[in-house]
């Protein structure tokens, strides 16, 4: 029986390297991997403990609501008003199986098939690639190192005027793979344009809190009708918990939530019940104390650049990435596909090229993750310096 | 901003009669649940153990592979040479979030907007909720009690005839709400109609191990194109954890492997960490030891269908439910929601209208779980006896 034309989605590029460094590290070999975007921290102490507890006391886990329990719900929207002064009721807080759930369960609730969905190139391609599974088409902006990275009101005109209406913009600030973020006024404008042009503006919120230069402006700052997505995996080390949440504008509430009875039931209950625990001052300072890990990860990396050969990098302004030109050493290598591989085989040290999140202008962009922290970082400039000299 | 067209899937009426238990409970009111699919028994011990241990140890718990860590696949692929006699392939077992995850991937990767695929009414309506929602078209199989609630080749004959080709098949034994089986020929029979006419089988097997009268077949045993979907949710005991998994023909591996690691990521990994434990001979027996807890409250509510004065019942093969016609009730009572809302109000019972499962003739029909245990049972059929003599 022949797959669904829709299951034609890319496949990552990130995935063959990490099944590639299996390969190498079971071989023996020592490789340095700066490709994923998974804290080594893991989860606070505190958050670990009560999920030990739920599970030594052979707590019965049942279902839980479809938007999750409202301890949860309740301390997630308590989190808005500590971190951004907003006011958000409970109710308009979904726990979501991570920030994953989140997207696919508002992309259904606000799309339908056939609607154009835009968002910047480059960007985490689990956007494109959900969205055109559930039948959307997605629409490029064009977002190169003259804007930051980040789509203006001038690309969402362009796009309309030239080829017709938007339904949805989804941003991230800070961005995958390129970390930058944008401000209170941009942010500002795009809800507004969005609002006025009837676009739902869905923002991707999942790296606030590791930012390096300013913290991070939600949505909900701006804007009534935008949909918030965040997650417990970066900030507070939890990604294979699966658990994320979003604040829905009052519309999509219902719509929503019908459509998680049916498509998710639930999240895991278990890591709801711990991750309630989260939100103590305890759990945030754990979090907390991971940023300078990061800071120090990425400073590395910025004053290597020149050294490194490498031309422009996005500004990273925050999340744990480094997205960079491969400059000069466009003119030994043919792609980053190229170089990427021979730094793996030849100096063990693994990044991902660009074109899982830049069909287009991907193959000349490398990105470095920061979350394996500065030792490793260190090392893995090391190593690239001498296969570079070698 | 208006929500989609697709997110106006109809809301659970269950969720409703779950709303109201809470408020009548918050009240004061002693409520006789016989609502949810959800065993009492929680995890196997073996299984809150290890999840203990994760936790209690701090665990990093990042992403696993999108289909999961291997030695759960596996285990997985072992239990079906155990069960069933079939060799599996463990690459061809993908672990999903929950048997939801593995639905709404495999329609995904099965299905395109528009396909027409066929499922049995009465039937579980998160099938027709996600496949509409994804853009599917879904064709409704009437199967009354005259062909035990199962679709058979006449359907799928009859309904290709008069309105054209099909492109899927979801069936499901034990069925929800019925708990009625199809047998090896049956089974057998629907899978070489499936294979001629190039529609996609797909064979929700979440119920197995739950059985009364013979054990369930697999769609494995007969057919080597059919998506087989289970869960760790019924038999295991583990709703809330969120783990299913899905065997998948050759042809959908990679498609679905795509779509997993951009629709969801990968399943929960402490829950995937902790279900390896489920294979063992002690948590197989802990499983198997709520068996004659459910066949002891089916006993009961078979015996007592006529004193109820219900009509005739679906044949409860497997499965947590009967479901059962609301017979000379429905002089007094309008129809199944006004029928449950009384008993729920006034004999503190709940059951679930079959308006859920059969938005046609469900509104005679209602169902009632087994899962709560012989005690709950028992009480519930006792309060309902009051009320009809009351």
């Amino acid at each position: 029986m022949p797959a669904s034309r829709r299951s034609d989605v890319p496949g990552f590029q990130v995935m063959s390297v990490l099944t590639r460094i299996d390969q190498l590290r079971a071989a023996g070999r020592d490789i340095v991997s700066l490709t994923a975007g998974e804290p080594g921290s893991g989860a606070p102490p505190a958050v670990n403990a009560a999920a030990a507890e739920v599970h030594s006391a052979g707590t019965v886990l049942n279902y839980s609501p479809a938007f999750g329990i409202m301890p949860l719900r309740r301390a997630i929207a308590e989190h808005y008003q500590r971190w951004y002064g907003c006011t958000v009721e409970p109710e308009r807080v979904a726990v979501t199986t991570g920030s994953s759930g989140a997207f696919v369960l508002s992309f259904l609730a606000a799309f339908d098939v056939g609607d154009r969905v835009a968002l910047a190139r480059p960007g985490y391609p689990a956007y494109r690639n959900i969205l055109s599974s559930l039948g959307a088409e997605v629409v490029d902006l064009d977002c190169g190192p003259e804007v930051r990275f980040q789509p203006t009101v001038e690309h969402l005109d362009a796009e309309a005027a030239s080829r017709g209406p938007l339904k949805g913009l989804v941003i991230a600030s800070p961005a995958n793979p390129t970390g930058t973020m944008v401000d209170r006024d941009q942010l500002s404008a795009l809800a507004q344009w969005c609002a006025e042009n009837d676009v739902q503006l869905i923002s991707d919120e999942i790296y606030h809190g590791i930012t390096f230069t300013h913290p991070g402006v939600s949505a909900l700052e701006v804007s009534d009708s935008a949909v918030v997505i965040s997650s417990f995996s970066k900030y507070w080390g939890m990604p294979g918990w699966r658990l994320g949440w979003t604040v829905l504008p009052e519309d999509l509430v219902d719509p929503v939530s019908r459509l998680a009875g049916n498509v998710a039931l639930c999240p895991p209950h278990g890591s709801q019940i711990a991750a309630v625990q989260a939100f103590t001052p305890e759990s945030l300072a754990f979090a907390e104390a991971q940023l300078p890990h990061y800071a120090e990860a990425r400073q590395l990396v910025l004053d290597s650049l020149e050294t490194l050969g490498w031309g422009e990098a996005a500004p990273a302004d925050g999340a744990f990435y480094v997205y960079a030109h491969m400059g000069e050493h466009l003119q030994r290598f043919s792609d980053a596909g190229t170089y990427c591989t021979a730094l793996l085989e030849e100096a063990g040290v693994a990044l991902v090229p660009g074109t899982d999140f830049d069909p287009v202008n991907g193959h000349h962009w490398v990105r470095l993750s920061l979350a394996p922290g500065p030792q490793a970082v260190a090392e893995g400039i090391r190593r690239i310096l001498q296969f570079h000299g070698g």
